[in-house]
Parts: structure tokens; C-alpha cells; sequence
């Protein structure tokens, strides 16, 4: 079976399998206390500046949800596209944890513009009403789209307009650095986002993501909330080496570069055969297709996908750091086949 | 630094290490439909009967707090001892994500009895009281005792007489089937617990718990409720190939067998030393005993260990799974030169 | 200033009044174990039939927050209408005390179809997403609208097919019953509702609303959940009593006959008015209407009403128990003389 | 049946109930837009000075948790007495509603010392444990004793010294301030406590207390707090009014003057009785004595009362602001009559 279904069907890329086994020396300091973590941080500080606080966490729903709630009081209510994970994937953690509401926007491609969150400022100062305080937004998107460092700047600066935050989703945010080409920092830092999900299970780590402040007095107490939350790991120097590894040499672009061009190919390839509507602007590592019902089931056999919209037989086609030309070719000429 | 501070000090067992990168191939789904995932429930279902069920967690904390989630509504209360992990070392998760009470017993060595139990039945009925529903006990407890399945089995009777559940944080359960010689699941399933937190960081994982339902009808939902309390991961496959190794050829027996034998041997080494005063029956892994403060800022600059009572000046000495003989001998020469 | 705003802007009914003072003679035993919460439990009997259960609770977000959540466990999703008070103006108090997720419908007038409700099954089994579980309607909606027993029937009967749940907000169920001119049984019980906020405040009393359980099963520990969540009243005799009353000799219906009559009076005296466009079908207290600004302005000098839609200046006009014709028809006159 | 069981018992004060039945005139803002509500705030004012912000709630319970939540995270705890109502007598709602654990203290009488917690601070900076944020002390206790303004004054110094606060359950802060005959800020306000639950249903109101901030911005979305967790009212006036009244012309300190002359009364003619043991000493308007279980029994056919230990037959009589010497006197002839 050949994987287009999710980046996180993929394995472990090599060389963090490499550093996890010379990370297994001796004994270490745990639940953070160790060099691999303060090695980590340094990473994070590499590419954000000095003035950042970062955490390891398990797990992506685990750095959004506790990520926002170091914005926020129960009664203060998230904006987000209608297709944020954090909506749609996390199984109402944000609600439980958070014990506040998302508000949410209707968008085909999962972007936000400040018109869209202007919607819920009504609410502001209304007592019956949770209030919108933080700004969530997913780059690059559910839907595969990107955010220029411009668009992301237009929400930091509504955001702080209208006294609320700014929190990024960046499960996948090194297939939109490698898709911008510009430094990480201008899209995030520099853009106005307040608190970040730095994604690496999906770009070839075994396990675990970081929370990075920009502010960080935001940060305060978010140690209790890591824990207290389900989210520390006692022999954390197994997770921070990883992020070591992965953000050392630039390893985490190279790998998101592949996944991106294997997309691209995989839709220039798509192109045109008469079954296959490509109903996506491919910016990164998933295409979005429309195949009958049939023609699915027929590619089923031999690769595994997801369909995206039941309604409309819209698939999902994801690409991952190992994914080979060969696996892209081998999915075009099955499509050439069966999709007539 | 030779370490006796914790369990969780060590790295990962080399069988484990192995088998983790034994399952770095290819692709495989994520979230638990994966082979490696259901060979460690088969595993389990060996140790414990065709008739349980059981899920892979991320860490101790989630395990637990979460175990005893699937027992509750948030106006139960939960009957465990004052220095249980779920009291003293979760940073209120269990308060917070159970929203629950602890009702907690004194006691020094960290074992309940029904006795012990029996002073919050009064609150039965009353409507302004936390209603006790679960009784939680650690096997072996944080104080190093172990239960007797004939303990165990009272615990589990009393339970049920009086509509409650039987919960067992087994963090350290492979240290005490080692030292009890008998059956895991004599103490466990067959002595009347309802649900139990099976360790796998404290001996010899990288990370990785597994909650066990001993009554099956008890976990419905409970992969929304991990989920939904941030303990899924996605790639499953690497938390559930270790458990599959540790429980291969009674691996987790081996390497508790060693740590509890290096703690009976340090604690044999230090006993009749002058300034060591052993405080504790070493049933499994791990020794206490007064230390004057100086001598302990003596022997921290060639071990860690924790004080374990500031008041009293009383130490934990831990011992793992790959504790050597050699560094037991050095504590204990060390200890003969200083404390006298 | 004559109050067309809320029919919680009114006072208490002075039958209402008469039975507070009545009640304040002696001691009565606190929280509930009084003759008056007795005297209402067999109130809502006389209403529903005797194998129910009735609880009198503070206030609207109360009983229906605690409502729900005898229903669900916080993985569960509750699927209402856009325009629900549970998801509108609750400040959050669902997502908060439930730790679960609202599913919305987008629907003018408030009401929910099962079809409506069909659109969120595929969610059902899938780990990521929140499991619905309960459908909330509101009787008569917060835009006015009434189902009748058979539409409530559809949902009750699409519930059960689909192991969920029927809720009823009931707050305005007083109008809705005079409304239809049925048995109330009709259209709550015998059409599938399992638990119903049954509204008093909005209806004449000072304060107080009451959890009317169908299946006594589903109240199991709703004593503790409602003490645990803040709306356990210790002078309950004082709650109790203005339920006693209020279904004494159908006053409840008396009230709320007379405020669906002045809003019908209203609606008829402002059709054709040039200058106010009537939006709703008045079915029972509130007539919705688009006013342009500078005409609202003027009316605000001597009425109090609310805009429900800041774009489209639609208003809400709600009547009450206590709205006399003389009020009703000096809106009247005034919108005539203004709105030209 | 005469009441000792409990100052809830007891009715409403005549003049509360006119005052009630005097603001039943027309109709008024919803929500706390009142005069009522403005009345109520001034008055508090007069009493703690103009820098303060005041809440009316629902009951007590709601006014000690969210009071609480105002102060704290849920990975802080709350340090308070062992028999403090908000540990014994709320079903769990501060760990519900706060997510925190209560840090307890053994304290027969209720009182806390800066002693007391200082054994909690070794968890400062501890990430595995809560964190200890908020003293909570009662005033007057739930043991009838009564804390000096200078004791509290070196809770408030000691709370201020370790970035900690002090909350006040002041459910009888009335009959403490007509204990100490003190100005009642000289032990709140001046004392440092920072958020006060002042008392009104105990004392002769029909419901509502009331959340008092001596530190305003703690205050901050206080208003979204109470709304969320199920404390706000709708017909907020009727609430409101009962304050107004019960702050004029020192009506509190009247009726808490009464119950506490009652309970002086009785523990005097109590006192000498054989059967009959005093156990504390009556600050208040409650006495704590063991009788005998024989005797309890044929006292129980003409009083009401608790059995406040069940294992020392210790109980509670309660007076209260309408308790008369005839009913005192009536139960100290039963009790010589009977135990004997």
C-alpha cells in the first residue's frame, strides 16, 4: 500500500532515528532538565531570536490547545476557519480543555482575513456572549494553502487592535517556509503571531511538537499547564533531540521541500486526465481531487487516501518527506488508467 | 553522575531500542490501526484474558488521570493515599481534567486498606459531599510496598459491596509482579481491579502506559476520551512496538527482577553503616533512609537522588533496569566514607 | 419606559408574589427536603404523568447547561440551531461545564429538522470528532417559532434511530403551549423529548426554572451535578413555591395566553405601518421587525426594545405576562406618527 | 419542630420580604442594569470604601468558587482548613469549577496560621505539584471561631510575602463583625484579604451573596465568570433589593447581634447540664456540644439539629437572626429534662 492518506502514515525519517539512538546513552535529567532539551530551545532561538520561550509537547492537539490556553479564560472564545483542526480533528479538546467556544468561519480553503473575524466583534463587552480574543489560523492550511508573511501581519496587527491574539497552527509550517522561500521568522515573529505550534511529527519525527511565545510573558506558569495537562514527558530528551536533529543543517525544510515537489508533481501529473477535477492551488504537500465514487475504490487497491468532502468525492492526496517520485508516478499512471 | 534519582533517569533498553527502529519502515496508518498496535493488545490479552481491553498511552499522568476518568462523573471522589502519584506529583490533573475530588488517607508506606476506605462511606447519599466512587492504589507504591493479591482482593470486595471501582497506577506494576513471584494478573484481574495503568517508562521504554479495563463494558468511549485529553498519537505504531517488546519473553520481569535485586543490595550494603538509617522493607525498587544533610551534599557529587522529606532528611535511592552492581557498590563505599 | 425588550424585564406576577410571602412562615427544612419542592415535583406530575423527575433549578443556562449534561460525556456534541440561547447567550456555559462541543444548524427561524441533524452523523465512530449525541431545541424558538408535537415527534423518533438524545429548551414553553392549544405532555413527552428546561422566570416568577427528566434513568445523580454546578438553592421553599403557583389552576398558561396576545395585537396594529416590515409569523410573544435606525431611535424614547440584527435593523418586540393592550397600542401609535 | 439545625432554615427577614415586595413595581433592566444593583454597590461601598467592585450572586457556594477562579489558574491550589465549607460541603464545585486541588489543613476550630501554610510552599517552583496561590479562611468559621483582625492582617501579610492571595468565605461575616464589634473593613479590606464572599442568605435574606474585590483589577471579566458558571440572574433587582435592605441602617449586624445573643444564651444554659458537654467556645451563633445518642434521639422529636461527628456525638445548634429566647429556653428545659 502506497501512502497518500497522511504524513503521519510515514515512518521516522533517518537520521532522527539516528539521533534518538545516540540520544540513548547513560541516564538524563528528566522531564526536561536535560541537555537535549536545552539544546532544543537553543533551535527554536536560532531561528525566532533569544526572546522566545519554547516547549516540547507530545503532541499537536496538545500544543494548540494548550498554546491558546495560555491566552485564555474560559468565557474568551477562539476564531478559526470552519475546517481548523483544531474544529474539526481534535475531538472538542479545545472546548474541554479550554472550556471555551470556537467561533467559526466559513472557508473553502482555510484561510482567515481580518474581515472574517470582524464579524464576531460584536460580542465584545456583551455579558451573554463568550468574547473573541484569540485569532487562530493554520499554516499551511487543512487545504493545503499558504499564508503570505503579509496576511499573516494583517491579523497580528487586527489582533492587537482589537486587543486579542494571534496563535498559528503550524503542524505543517515547514512545507509553507519551503513554499515562501523566506525566512520562518517573517511569517510568525515578525508577522504578529503571539504563540505558535511548530509542527515535527508530520515532517518526520516519531513523536512531538513545540510551543514557542513570541511574548513571553505569555508563558508564564505554561510549565503547570504542560504538565497539569497530560502533555510532559518524563524522559524528554527522547522528544527534544528529535527537534535537535530536525531543525539542525536546515533538515526540516529539505524534508518539507520533497513533500511540496512531490505534490506539485503529483498534480502536473493529475492534470488533465478526464476523471481527475484538481480542485486546489497546490502551494505544498497535498492535492485536493475530485474522483468519482468508482475510480476510488479502483485506486484503493494499491494506495491509501482519504476522501476529504463525501458530498462532492473530493479527495485528499498528501505527500510526505519519503514520498518517492516512483509512488508519484506509479499514482498518475493508475489514475491514467482507471480514471477515463 | 550515577544516577539513583529515578527510574525515568535511565535511557531506553537496548531490546526496546532496537524494536523501535525495527518498525521504522515504510508506512503504516496512523492512530492505532496498525499491526504493532494490535500485537500489544494481544500481548496484554495474554497476560490478562481474551476478555479485557486495552490502550496505549502516552505517559503516566495520562494514563491514570484518565483510567479513572472512564470510572467517574466529576462529582465522584477518588480514595487514594496521601502520597499516591495522582496526590502529590500530577500537579492537580486529576482535579482538573476529572474536575473530581481526592480523598486521601494518611499513610506512611503508601498502602490502603479497606478500613481506610471505610471513614468516606458516610458521605454516601449526601448531596453536599464528593461521592467516593473509585478507590485508587499504586502497586508497588511510591514507597516501595507492594500489595498481596489477598490485599488487593479485600480492596477489590469492599469495592464492590459498596458500588465503587478498584483502580490500580501500576507505574511500577513489573517491580512488584517481580517481587511477588506471582501471576500479574492474581493482583490485578483476578483480585477485583477494575481498571489498571500498566507501566512501561519507569522500566525500560522511551515512553509509553497502557490503561487496562478488566471489565470491557467500563472503556466505552474511551478512545474519545483519549483523544479528546490529548494522549492519542499519531504515530501509534512507535508506543505500541515497545510494549510489544517489553512483554516479549517476559522482558519487563527481567528488568524489574534486576532493579529490584540492585536495590535489595544497596540497601544490604548500607544497612549497619552509622550515619544510614534505612527506613523502609525494600520490596522492589527503591530504598529510603535519613541521611544528614551534609552527608548528602557529600554523595551528590557523585550521585543524584532526591530527598524524599525535607523534615526528616529522608532520601529515595532508585534503582533501574539498568542499575549495575558496580554502581551500587560505589554508592555504598561512597556512603561508608562519608556518613560515619 | 414601557418594556418591549425581554419578558425577563418584567416583575413577578402577584400571584407569584402573594405565594412568596405565603411561604415565608416558620422554619422548612434547606436544599429541597421542604413540602413546597414536594408540592412542585407533584405539580410537573399532574403535568407530565408520575414517572418523571423534577428539579427546580436558579436559572435558564442552568437547567439547560445541567441538562445536558445528564446526557452526554464531554466527547459528546450537542447539535442545535445557530440562533439556540445555549449557543448564543450562554456566554460559553455549554462548552465550559460540558467541556463539549455545539454542532449548529444554520436556520432562520431556530427550528431543527432531523434532516438537519443527518448532516453531522458522519462524524459518528470517526475518533477525531466530537460524537453528537444530543439534538437541543428550543420550544417556542428565540425567534418565536413553534414545532408542533408531530415535528418535535420526528426529532424524538430521529434520536432514538441514531442513540441520541431529545433535549428541550422550554423556557418560553408556557407560549408555545398556549400557542398550539395541546396538552403539553403532548409535544414533550409523548413526542420523544428525554429532559426539558421547563422555563418559569420569563413567565411571571422572580426567579427559578425546573429539569424535567422523562426517563428517570438519565437523572441518575443530578442532585449532585446540580449542587456540584452552583444551582442549589438552600432556601429552596422559596423557588418551589412560585412553581406551586404557577401551575395552580394553569396560571402558567393564563400568562402566557395574555403576552402571545398582546404580541399578535402588536403585529397586527403595525402591518402596513409604511416604515416597519413584520419579518416573523407570530406565533406567540415576540414580533420580529425591520425598523430603520433613525425610526428605532426615536422609539427608544419611550420604549425599550432590542435590535436582533445589527445589518438588517431587524428588532425583537417581546411581550409579557404583564404587557397590557394600552402599551401595545401606544408602540403602535408611536410607530405610526414615526415610522412614515 | 424548633430550628438548631441551620441558619438556612430559617425564613425571610420581614423587612427583606417588604423590600422584595416594594421593588415589584413595574418593570427593570435585566441582568443587573438596575437601580437595584447600583444601590447594592453603593452600599458596599459605604461599607469597604469606594475602591472596591461587588458582585451579587446566586448562593454561596457560587460566590466562594468563582470568587475563587477570579484568582487563580487550575494548576494553583488553594490552601484552607479541613472542615472549611468549600472542602466539605460544596459536592466538589471548586475542583470542578476551579480544575484545582484544595490543599487541606487539620484545624478543629477552622482557623488558619501562617504556620498552617508555610508547609505548602516546598511545592513553590515544583513542577509536578499544584501550586499553592490562595489562602481561603472562613470568618466566622464553620466551628463558630471568630478570627481578630489581626489575624487575618498576618494571613494578608503572609499571602502578600509568598505572591499569594486571601479569600475570605464570609457566609457569616456578619456575626463575626457583631462578635468583634469591629468595623467590619478593619478585618476584610485593611486586613488584606482580597476577594470577600459576603454572606446574605444565612442572615435572613431569601438568597443571594455577594463578591466583594478589595483589589479591582482582580476583578477583571468577573462579570463573563459569573455568567458562564450558571450565577447570574435575570431579574438581578430581586436579588439586589435584599442587599439594599440588609445594609441599611445595620439590619446585618441587628439580625447576626440576635442569633449570636441566642447561641450565647443557649451554651449558658447548657452549661452544668450533666449529660451535656460544651465544646467550644460560643464566639457566634453556634454551640458545639456532645450528647449523647440516647439523648439526641428524645431531643430530636421536638428540635431540629446535626450530629456534626458522628464518632463523638458532637453536635451543632445553630440560632438565627429570628431565633427567639423562648426557643432557647424551650431547649435548654428539654435538655435538662432529658440528659440527665
Amino acid at each position: 500500500m502506497i501512502n497518500f492518506a497522511s504524513d503521519n502514515y510515514s515512518g521516522v525519517h533517518p537520521r532522527i532515528m539516528q539521533a534518538l539512538t545516540a540520544a540513548n546513552t547513560g541516564c538524563a535529567c528528566a522531564y526536561g532538565d536535560d541537555t537535549y532539551t536545552a539544546d532544543a530551545d537553543a533551535a527554536f532561538k536560532a531561528l525566532f531570536g533569544d526572546d522566545i520561550a519554547s516547549y516540547v509537547m507530545v503532541n499537536g492537539t496538545g500544543a494548540n490547545v494548550l498554546g491558546l490556553a495560555a491566552l485564555m479564560r474560559p468565557y474568551h472564545a477562539v476564531v478559526c476557519s470552519e475546517i481548523a483542526h483544531i474544529n474539526v480533528d481534535e475531538t472538542g479538546a479545545p472546548e474541554n480543555v479550554l472550556g471555551s467556544k470556537l467561533l467559526t468561519v466559513d472557508s473553502k480553503d482555510g484561510k482567515l482575513t481580518p474581515k472574517d473575524v470582524e464579524q464576531f466583534l460584536f460580542a465584545k463587552g456583551v455579558v451573554h456572549h463568550s468574547q473573541p480574543k484569540v485569532i487562530s489560523i493554520t499554516q499551511s492550511t487543512e487545504y493545503g494553502a499558504v499564508y503570505t508573511p503579509e496576511e499573516v501581519k494583517a491579523l497580528g496587527d487586527f489582533a492587537r487592535e482589537h486587543d486579542m491574539y494571534l496563535h498559528m497552527d503550524g503542524a505543517r509550517i515547514a512545507n509553507a517556509a519551503a513554499a515562501l522561500g523566506v525566512d520562518v521568522a517573517s511569517f510568525t515573529r515578525d508577522a504578529g503571531v503571539h504563540v505558535l505550534s511548530f509542527g515535527g511529527t508530520k515532517n518526520g519525527m516519531m513523536f512531538g511538537e513545540a510551543v514557542v511565545f513570541f511574548d513571553k510573558k505569555l508563558a508564564e506558569g505554561f510549565e503547570y499547564l504542560r504538565k497539569q495537562n497530560l502533555q510532559l514527558l518524563s524522559k524528554m530528551r527522547y522528544a527534544s533531540c528529535q527537534f535537535v536533529e530536525l531543525l539542525r543543517d536546515d533538515l526540516w525544510l529539505q524534508t518539507a521541500r520533497n513533500s511540496n515537489a512531490m505534490a506539485k508533481r503529483l498534480a502536473e501529473g493529475l492534470a488533465g486526465i478526464p476523471g481527475v477535477e484538481i480542485c486546489n492551488k497546490v502551494d505544498v504537500n497535498s492535492v485536493f481531487a475530485i474522483i468519482s465514487p468508482e475510480h476510488q475504490e479502483e485506486l484503493h487497491k494499491q494506495f491509501a487516501f482519504y476522501e476529504w468532502n463525501e458530498a462532492t468525492h473530493e479527495v485528499r492526496l498528501v505527500c510526505s518527506f519519503d514520498t518517492t517520485e516512483q509512488e508519484v508516478d506509479s499514482f498518475i499512471a493508475a489514475a491514467k488508467a482507471i480514471c477515463r
